[in-house]
């Protein structure tokens, strides 16, 4: 193991955090917030630690992809418990693992909160919240690749592979600084526009802002008590639209600029992302009945709350655990699917379910006739078996951690659908599940252990599963 | 497609199907009851159609995997609606839809019911229902192939397969049919050293066939409205050694008759199956508590209950619906884990998530090293990849259909832990589920398409997914 890598990366990853934190000293200036003084604290903090731990340059240069995979996971667990010290600091949120289960909640993209009230909050506590999704949205080491002169390309893919959401990330342009930094600036295009709609719209412009930055990292969190139930039509829309261009696989937005226009629209998970997303939209506005408003009405939410749990942002216009039961099973649907891979959404991904679809439906096929070989095709290509193979151990790996966490988390005493929703809402980053967990609920009740369960799943969430594992597995400590 | 021998096979099917009937017609004469008429009126029906199916030998003696599957499917289905004819014509179930699931629930081993009042039917009812478990436990085709000389080898290992549980069916010893017999003779034998327990045990005799059927087929039908409640603990406790030594893969009872002791006991599924089962039964007792009894009194239900659904037999003392969550969640996964293979028992079998489990963690480790070849090994012996691939196969699409069913289901608008549950119980062959299908309920309550559904998934579950499937495939019927 390359120790020195991996401690320069995390010395980098908590100057940017430092650095970060300007927006919400900022903000407590702006609005005369005596909480500011917490953020400063720790920005300081982040800063001598970090600079202390980057000073210097590794020597070693070996850089593989458990490193990739170590140096990203440790980081995320740095960022999330140096993210949390303001809350405990100024005792706006006075338990530590309360904290740290709303920042990592934030970072991870989730939107899951602990808190009953959230507009009891100060200003520069609600915007942290919502910024940590937008850094988190992206993610902080592509960022760093973006800004620093990292060492070689094949240490940096390793990052980018480690955090970037998807089966595949590929580098879209020759050089991967490029790509990183060229991601950056579409993430940050159309983040600006969206500020921009929700100023025509009436928004004030500390709302657009949180607004804004949980909409582009497809996180969630409020900063209202009704999510954004009482926002006007036209903001709820243009944040339905919002989401799910924020939820499409960036590389759509790379070939469109890059003029390959064709390219971009004939992409098969982008297809499928708006074919399922359209599907349960109607399903779901046929369901609902007309005690749930005029056909307009209910296509409005349904287009709305289908948008918010498919790309895992996770607002809510109405509260969906009163939902009919076959509605109900379409949004649990949708959480699992989640976005398209790499997008700011999480879930599994359509691209995964795609090749999973395609892979046991020739398997199948297999069965009937043994020697007929066929290949499983996305985007026009050929999938080689072991992108196969990985996307069913994904899976695999994926189902079992939900079931061992659905298990544990239910010595609570939560019934059911309370304890499989709140994994499927942490672990695909959504933010509200069913039941006690409802759009209307939090997830205060839960002990402090089990919020340490639904903390990791969020992490192994939002990393893909194998940084995190590959953290706590004793193999890779080993000499 | 060979029509010919498929035609031949259902022909023999409902022959056997006739005579087997002989039973409730026997029962319908000692206690003089009149529902006996229905019995022989499909009784010969299922003789003279059979006849004439089965009069003329196939021309053609090509018979491949896909004859396999769809005789098993086909054959089964055929079973299921000539076998619930009795409930319908002596108007005891007159919904033919409500007959046929309660049938299909007999033979697919999985005592789900739609009688609210069990007591009420007559005791040659009772005593078919009971007797569909023990049939449907080994197969109808496997006795068909220890009694009748078929055409070649290859055919009946394709039939022998098809019907089979489990991943892999291999020739115990080196006459297929002679395995047919042993594993007839095995399952015979222990029906009666179960029966002798009974009546030891003071049982009426009629209840010691019924309930013997039930544990040795794992089905788990009863034949009073508490299910086993009311029996002495003597009976109980029998019968819960009686369901794990069903739920026992039967090569191990080959070995030991072989006098291969070693062999069996190194047997690693069968390990893992009381590996898991007793995990199960101490972490329920812990979590139960005392206001559910002694601590003897607790282990005592633990035991039978988390035996009742690994082997997914569906009998119960208790109504483990009022269990605590982390209890209920324990048993929901031995639900889907299931008995071994190559036993009476249903749901996804031991060895497939052994299997399962060891791809997945190699997978994960040739993540972080990818050149390194590490193979999945189960009885000591090497997992071809083949066999891997088909588990992966086989749990997806076992998962893809158990989301489609619990959708399909929740239209008649139940709440999340009902369908969940209904799914599970039906799919894997268990019987009760939770909530409105919990122990003390019953699946009345859901709409004939509903209930159509969960028929399906009762055959698809006990057949493995495959020959249903097939079956109903488009490309299966064209030229």
């Amino acid at each position: 193991m390359n120790y020195g890598s991996i401690r320069y990366i995390i010395g980098w990853i908590l100057r940017i955090e430092g650095i970060l934190m300007a927006l919400p000293i900022l903000t407590a200036v702006i609005y005369k917030e005596a909480s500011g003084i917490a953020f400063g604290i720790t920005a300081i903090l982040c800063l001598v630690i970090g600079t202390l731990f980057s000073a210097k340059k590794p020597k070693k240069a070996n850089y593989y992809a458990k490193e990739g995979y170590i140096s990203v996971a440790l980081g995320w667990l740095v960022l999330s418990i140096m993210g949390c010290l303001p809350f405990v600091i100024s005792g706006e949120i006075p338990s530590f693992v309360d904290a740290l289960f709303e920042i990592a909640s934030g970072f991870t993209t989730t939107g899951a909160s602990i808190l009953s009230d959230v507009e009891a909050l100060s200003k520069c506590m609600l915007i942290w919240r919502s910024f940590t999704h937008w850094v988190g949205g992206m993610g902080v080491l592509v960022f760093i690749l973006a800004v620093l002169p990292l060492a070689g390309g094949e240490h940096n893919l390793q990052l980018m592979k480690a955090e970037s959401p998807g089966p595949s990330v590929s580098k879209l342009v020759p050089k991967l600084r490029e790509t990183a930094i060229m991601l950056y600036k579409i993430y940050l295009g159309m983040t600006i526009i969206l500020i921009v709609l929700y100023l025509i719209g009436g928004m004030p412009l500390f709302d657009t802002l949180c607004m804004a930055f949980g909409t582009a990292g497809t996180g969630g969190f409020g900063i209202w008590n009704d999510s954004m139930g009482s926002y006007s039509v036209f903001l709820q829309a243009v944040t339905t639209v919002g989401m799910m261009l924020f939820g499409v696989n960036f590389s759509f937005y790379f070939l469109i600029l890059y003029r390959k226009v064709k390219d971009a629209f004939s992409m098969e998970e982008v297809r499928w992302y708006f074919i399922i997303y359209f599907g349960a939209v109607i399903l779901i506005t046929w369901n609902l009945g007309s005690e749930a408003g005029s056909l307009l009405e209910r296509f409005h939410h349904a287009a709305f709350q289908a948008a918010s749990v498919m790309t895992t942002t996770g607002y809510s216009t109405v509260d969906f655990d009163l939902w009919m039961p076959f509605a109900k099973g379409i949004m649990l649907l949708l959480m699992f699917i989640g976005a398209c891979a790499g997008s700011t959404g999480g879930g599994i991904k359509v691209s995964r379910i795609l090749v999973y679809f395609k892979a046991v439906k020739n398997e199948m096929a297999a069965l009937i006739h043994p020697r007929s070989v066929k290949v499983v095709k996305l985007e026009g290509k050929v999938i080689d078996s072991s992108v196969t193979k990985s996307v069913f151990a994904y899976i695999s790996a994926y189902l079992i951690i939900f079931v061992i966490s659905v298990l544990i988390i239910s010595l609570d005493g939560f019934d059911f659908e309370t304890n499989f929703s709140a994994v499927t809402a942490t672990f695909n980053n959504i933010g509200p599940g069913f039941s006690a967990v409802g759009p209307t609920c939090n997830f205060s009740g839960y002990s402090i252990f089990s919020k340490i369960v639904l903390t990791l799943d969020m992490l192994i969430g939002r990393l893909e599963i194998f940084p995190i594992l590959l953290l706590f597995a004793p193999s890779t400590w080993k000499k």
